[in-house]
């Protein structure tokens, strides 16, 4: 089959046809891919950071957003049948832990990773457990199907700090920042206020729906600012996307005292972190946010996705062949493009 | 000073100017009322039913919903000055039971409603505890400042339930009741149902936001068209806000095992209820909602109005200045108008 | 196999050696049953009541409170190897509905249930998916390794309602209201009162931590006594386990408002219910018991047992061989036994 | 009156009997004082540390914990009157934000603290608005009635954790560390592991019903142990109440994923935090402790106090007369005491 793979410890995939197409075992359901999604994560795995080369082997298909139609199911799959139109979720786990047992199977100790500890979606085929497979509503088209994944995330950060009929601070906007502006609005966020570095993702944001973005970059007057809508509290919810150390400082001053802080960025080394004021004199509750609820984050993504609230034509913003890749890749990685998709059997 | 009261024990209202100014105690303040709006239980009272001939003084000062100016306020009051803008909670309680200290005042054990076992606000003056005073943004229009009250029934109802992201059925679409599509959508809801035997109330719920409004008149049908739209389950989240016992019954029938049901709806006498079936079975939770939560859902209403989600234009459909209050009631009783808005001092 | 085991349509079991040992799917294991309890469901299967004539399938073995050791294992099992000591979770779902699939599998759409749809533990041999399996912790006796089932139940309605430093009524204490009171004394509940009809259930109530056990058959007037101890307004909390009408009436009226209702208690018939004065006016929560959280009441069930806080030797008052059923069941019936176990292969 | 206050800029305080009885305001209440307990914060004060000397005005009659009994009322004081026995919460606020008016007054944002920002209660009186004081319930004695402000301290964490049948780590075993012990046991936890430094307070801690207490002088492999006590995956929750970078550090690596942290040690400098691994990957949820939730910590405290499970005998360690205020402070200082009580006027 053709497939989209990292072919040597360095820049780059290569994409060419000699791979065999997946075995699928007993629990397996074997899956045509329609279209996929690049990541960040896929970037990372392109441009070969050090984070990708501590773990990415060499050889693995990338990618792990896709559509895609059952082409197979293993001999003791009992859940679904062929021809029916899935995405998956990409967190694999054998189920036994406390946190798989109880709902809550994106946090399980021994979760492996779909196109980063085994064989992703980019690719004619892509086998996943039964467990991961997520039906697709007839409603939702394949373009949108392809990046449930990513938009799992922003649901998942908006859901779990909770934000109906909150003030909500959002930092960062990203492709998944900016998710999130639209799920938040979506989702029942009273006034939202956005952050960036970025003047293009700023004025999106708006577009989608925040009242404010602020420029980071012309220094942190912004925190009075909101304090001041905000009774001269601070917001209910900061949802932090942005990883950066000051963003942290700005949002948890920009927050309300008894205010939620749900963390989706990722510091790239351990900050300094004034956890007196920002967490304990502040009652602050601070929620870690990992991967998509399995499955309470993709039923509420369904059902937003049914309500027609959510605007996402503006954040996927290009499709590509998946022949097409390196042009794919080059608009993702310039931030010209906001979410890329590409097509592999569609 | 002006007043609009129960004169006798029968049907109808006085409205004379005859009555002194109320006296401000040393913890309360004296409000100079804008604007009110009339309450179906406004509306029990005109008409003196049976639960009215049982509950309320002759000689009572009637209305609970209003905005005003603060005028004065008492020798020990502490927290707002005359010239405020004001609505207020009309609930009192002298803040020392275990509901009341543990912020739901809105059910302690020894509340006293303004209007209703006190002088209310359809009148010139009106008087308050300073703790039930809520000022108003200047943001939000007098218009809507004289409902908060019936609005924060919805908004408590709404978000004592949890809609984000959620499928909704509110049955029964009366005053409250459209509020709550209103709210709901804002508040995050994701397809929302409404059920109710009159149509133009059915027109308007999905002109703010129903997916579909169903005619209970003609069956329950709509159960399983409920059931359907919803994975063959059913609604997360019902909401009762009619009081009838056949929308219990099939409220619970359209909700998914799990469900959460929120109850404002008063049902006029016991009814017998399958609660193996209803609750039990299906691991419902069923909620009894009373009031607004003092003074959360407050603060929930005046964010979602800040951020400007609610349309309450064709909810307020009707104003008239106070000496014309034999119209709205007439307006209000029959149905030509939903919530009839009075003016006495704007 | 040995077997217990509805041979007519009438009141009894029969035991005897014929029935083949279960054939293993592959997604089962095969469990050789150590020790199993009998519980209220075999009562009525026993009895062949109206319930159990209508549901239960002539022929099938019953049971399905029981402890073992896995046998062997189907071919497609991942997660557990022979050898194993094992109790398992008797609602089975093929995990694809809302609930299975957010930790809430308890209340299953699909649930078909161990001893009742399919054949049970009161066997030789018992099969179960894999997913049904609970691993047994090696500090857990056998004895109440077979009794996790309703101790769970037990477990899942004061997890549910939430104790923690409140103060608790359960009405009835039967079997499952008698571990409740060990359970909610464990699990944090400040002071715990009691309701039966039973002096002797009372007085081990008392015994197991109630600092007061009322008999209704003197009257209501403890609804008052309660109050009174409790601030006059009433408990905090009320776990409903008596299924009897007058106790849903007077629990309600004992609870304060604003408090949580956990219902495990099934009334044999709707009963008439005053929704306004003991759910809406209160500003109550009811809360809707079934089985057990899959798994999250396993776990916390394992958690209490190792904190060695649980009381149960009183409450697991027999243990017969299997060939002496009929002694077993008398026991069980006449009341002179709580919880009764009987011992297969062990 | 007889009072014990911070006389110059130094080390120590000074008692003598010159300074007038506090006038009471109209709203406020004028408590003869009991009993009271000497809090860490009045070790700073005495000590004159940093923090002291940058916040306390030389001239303040330091103390916060307390019992006593109304001696007057102010003029507009209507909960309240003379002759009953009451403690107080500390935290005093205007009661006019947003955490103030939705039942978490402990953050408001305008709280100034009773011997902290205004006179205290080591004194013959002190003097408190109404809506912060507590009536003490007949059935708790003085002695711990004087120290329900630390009790509440552990209360407040240990029940905004949620410890109900739930493995636990308290990380640090000073006073309110040992409160808590006794606390978490009494409101429901399951295993209860500690850490400290002090082998003394380690054994108090056992005794008080932890099962294992770790001296961290000799390492960090305490963490592996407690993983493998609790599946191999850590405990449920953490109580951090050393303020120790360390501790921190550990306790997170020896929690589970989606556990859940209470911080209400500070540590004493912004530590470095490496928040992607202890909180983000973990999904964990980290609160914020401060003050007690004003009331509902005090009505779990008093729930928890009948029911007879907190045992203080061994925390509350000494008692002297407040003439013997210095061997009071070196008995507490040196650590030969845990909680030093002074008895005024009882």
């Amino acid at each position: 089959m053709r497939s989209l793979f990292k072919h040597h410890a360095g820049v780059g995939l290569k994409f060419d046809g000699v791979r065999p197409k997946p075995k699928c075992g007993a629990r397996d359901v074997l899956i045509r891919v329609s279209k996929v999604g690049i990541c960040g994560t896929d970037r990372h795995i392109w441009e070969w950071d050090q984070w990708a080369a501590g773990r990415i082997p060499v050889g693995i298909v990338t990618g792990h957003e896709f559509v895609g139609i059952i082409e197979e199911v293993g001999s003791a799959v009992t859940k679904y049948k062929p021809g029916l139109r899935v995405s998956a979720e990409g967190h694999i786990t054998n189920w036994t832990d406390y946190n798989s047992r109880t709902g809550n199977a994106h946090i399980a100790s021994d979760t492996r990773i779909v196109g980063i500890d085994r064989d992703g979606c980019f690719a004619d085929y892509v086998c996943v457990p039964e467990e991961n497979v997520w039906p697709v509503h007839a409603k939702i088209p394949d373009k949108v199907a392809a990046v449930l994944d990513p938009l799992g995330n922003a649901v998942h950060t908006v859901m779990a700090a909770g934000v109906s009929a909150k003030s909500v601070l959002i930092s960062g906007v990203g492709i998944i920042g900016l998710m999130a502006v639209t799920v938040a609005r979506a989702a029942g966020a009273g006034r939202i206020f956005c952050t960036d570095v970025n003047p293009v993702r700023l004025a999106l944001a708006k577009k989608l729906g925040a009242v404010e973005a602020y420029d980071v970059r012309q220094g942190d007057a912004y925190v009075n600012d909101i304090k001041r809508a905000c009774r001269g509290e601070g917001v209910d919810v900061m949802l932090e996307m942005s990883g950066a150390a000051s963003a942290f400082d700005q949002g948890f001053r920009a927050m309300r005292n008894g205010g939620t802080a749900a963390i989706l960025g990722i510091p790239s080394k351990p900050i300094t972190w004034n956890i007196t004021e920002h967490v304990v004199f502040k009652g602050a509750t601070v929620l870690g946010i990992n991967g998509r609820k399995m499955f309470e984050t993709w039923y509420q993504m369904e059902e937003l996705l049914l309500s027609g609230k959510l605007e996402l034509d503006e954040i996927i913003t290009h499709e590509f062949p998946i022949e097409q890749f390196e042009t794919a890749f080059k608009t993702m990685i310039s931030g010209d493009g906001i979410k890329v998709v590409m097509s592999v059997n569609a």
